[in-house]
């Protein structure tokens, strides 16, 4: 087998098979097979677009490319959750506390990532004392004990994914639906866990900016889950302005300890009960959807969720005290507010710019290495819909340097689009994808 | 300028500037864009294509990557030839003699290569003591006294290109027009001839299978040195069986000597003259095509073009005798007949199995660093059309082992295709491609 002859057959649009995935795979993993030839095969299937079979071939040997965990020593039917990526996502932070309170073991690896914000690790970093660098039996420990627990994704998890995206990324070959469906998915497989939802972010500020190309994702990714044996769902989710008020690490903390105790904003509130009901269903807790996300309301109104949220923090070395005092967690010295000086509705808010302001006051990573500052961030003050008049707040600056606070004051000014027209309403909830059809939505 | 952008805007389908083009020419000279960006560019390429000012634009980039030529010291208006390669092809020793005799300077670079047989001046050093290294200013007084030299590539000679090429062979992204023009092309522009004439081989042992694709590259060609300054044509020839009879080193020079005595094969002089024509009309030389070719027709007759041979050998340290005595050129010691079995008429010779036992005979190189056994080789005794009867010899094989020579035998029974009806006729010339228009030939 030579990976010429598996470049040149994608090429002219023929299937690879699932030995030649394998070879490429496993060859490119070693060393064996250079980047010069797998950014060609990458190219050439932006063009080509692999069928089904091959891109469950895919996500399977990339998997199969490091330690593949299992979670055979935690009791029940584990399950998982993982975001295409937004701006002000900390839906996992308020979700996994409400799902293990309702006694569904959460077994979640996480990323840090590079972007606007930390990933859902570095907010967590907030509560000092705080690590996600568990060893296996810790991890299992905890969430049989917890019924919830995060750890950080080790090296061997997917190793072929992690070279090859990071190949994609410098070729311009990212923004293919079945490489991004695999490489999703060889690290969903390869975490273990029975149940897996996806929320799938849609519109300006997610990767995804149209719907149909959502739903797309969508469809390949439960379609992999499902043929590897999972129980999946996905549900397609707006992104066309960042997700609740907060946008930054200690922010979206405290707005996640806020939703807590009740006082989430109904935007992420809405993403988190709809993620929350598809995992209550499939882990067999709930008979119905109403049902469902009644038992998850409960778990708000009787603060089971937020002590389990305290009970994890501390169990995983956080300083648990910071969950009922929210003001100890880092707080940015310097607070800007954005003024508005034309009135109208708040049509649009452009999440890019947002996020990128969030990047310019230290609170997000542009290489690996770059370090975070955890107090800053942006406080969305109005949001799509809202009536605003000159000399209202639109948001507020949280920042470390008055150089940074003015330089992101630009951004956000560029991100509001006033109006004079109320805007419409955008679901936040376009639709659910699961492997037997698709609900709530429209097909792309 | 980043060549992620560069990337990306092709595989959008847009068009990429001058500047682009320059910054990834010269980047990826210099190894500071890495094989895996240019290969997917390449790979992008294949899909998107590339119009006519970027086409140009990729040839000028990689002409200026090295030296470029210049012939000024030179007198007159200097001519090249160029071949896409085919099986058997001896064109250049013919038609250099003949042209040189007319007084038409001839100042020809040429590689060696690889492939069934070697290049031209593998060829030529079937004449002890030959050599085409010569340095520029004895090519120039080469040229100025016998009318003709032929000088080895150097490798300063479009490096861009080379290195380009290397990576296209190994990345499955040969075999896109726009890529093959602008390689050919960089190489002819660096080497500072006025008129060039190419011979765009067409059929199954050429590059070009069908005969569209062979007038689309002529056309990508013809517009390149049009449109950089050159006086230059295309001539479409056949290419479905070896050209002429002789396959291999010294029976190629063997032949060409007997065309210069009046003996050539019929296929082979209509080519030679052919592009011959394109030749002398270019030079201003003759009024018409007629009036040229006739004036090619004497330099046979009254022996000038087979002098000017033996003076263009003996200028580059060649025994010039063995022009006149071509018994001495280099004999395998073994010829072995290959015997018809089948009464009928050879309908199809398969030019690439001919060309492969040629291979196998080691009469070409299957590496840079192989080494050629110039006498060894194939005479066709039987071509496309001719009546065989059971027991004629279809070929003789001329070898330096027993084993190598049975190696072949079967190669070439394999190539011979022998049917009941007599095959229609092949046109040898299929059109000749000239910057104003398309002349004697269907357009693709």
């Amino acid at each position: 087998m030579r990976m010429y002859d598996i470049i040149n057959r994608k090429k002219m649009g023929q299937s690879l098979t699932r030995e030649e995935i394998r070879f490429m795979i496993d060859g490119y993993t070693k060393g064996e097979i250079p980047d010069y030839q797998m950014s060609a095969l990458m190219m050439a299937i932006c063009f080509q677009g692999m069928d089904e079979t091959e891109t469950l071939e895919l996500a399977l040997a990339m998997r199969d490319s490091g330690d593949v965990l299992d979670l055979s020593q935690i009791d029940g039917r584990k399950v998982d959750k993982h975001s295409t990526g937004g701006v002000g996502d900390k839906t996992s932070l308020v979700l996994t506390p409400m799902i293990a309170a309702l006694g569904i073991p959460v077994a979640k690896m996480s990323g840090r990532g590079l972007g606007h914000t930390g990933g859902t690790i570095d907010k967590l970093e907030c509560f000092p004392g705080f690590s996600a660098e568990l060893a296996k039996e810790q991890f299992f420990q905890n969430v049989n004990q917890v019924k919830m627990a995060i750890m950080g994704q080790t090296k061997e998890l997917a190793p072929a994914d992690k070279k090859l995206y990071a190949l994609r990324d410098v070729t311009a070959t990212v923004d293919q639906l079945s490489l991004i469906a695999s490489s999703i998915m060889s690290k969903k497989l390869a975490s273990g866990a029975d149940i897996i939802v996806l929320d799938v972010k849609t519109g300006s500020g997610a990767f995804m900016k149209q719907e149909a190309d959502a739903f797309a994702l969508a469809e390949e990714m439960v379609r992999i889950g499902k043929n590897a044996g999972k129980k999946i769902s996905a549900v397609i989710t707006d992104m066309d302005q960042p997700l609740g008020n907060a946008v930054g690490n200690s922010l979206e903390v405290k707005e996640a300890i806020l939703s807590l105790n009740g006082l989430g904003p109904a935007d992420l509130m809405e993403v988190v009960y709809a993620l929350g009901t598809e995992l209550v269903l499939a882990a067999g807790k709930a008979d119905s959807q109403e049902e469902a996300e009644e038992m998850l309301k409960q778990t708000i109104k009787n603060k089971t969720a937020l002590d389990k949220f305290a009970e994890f923090i501390e169990a995983q070395g956080g300083e648990k005290r910071m969950v009922y005092q929210p003001e100890l967690l880092p707080a940015a010295s310097i607070q800007l507010p954005v003024t508005n000086t034309q009135a109208g509705y708040a049509a649009k808010i452009q999440a890019e710019e947002i996020g990128q302001a969030s990047l310019l006051l230290g609170g997000g990573r542009t290489t690996k290495d770059s370090s975070i500052d955890l107090s800053v961030g942006i406080l969305l003050n109005k949001k799509r819909g809202d009536f605003v008049r000159p000399g209202d707040t639109l948001a507020t600056i949280y920042a470390s340097s008055i150089d940074q606070a003015k330089e992101a004051y630009g951004k956000i000014v560029c991100a509001y689009q006033i109006q004079p027209d109320m805007p419409e309403k955008i679901p936040m909830i376009k639709g659910v994808v699961r492997p037997q059809a698709i609900h709530g939505g429209k097909a792309p």
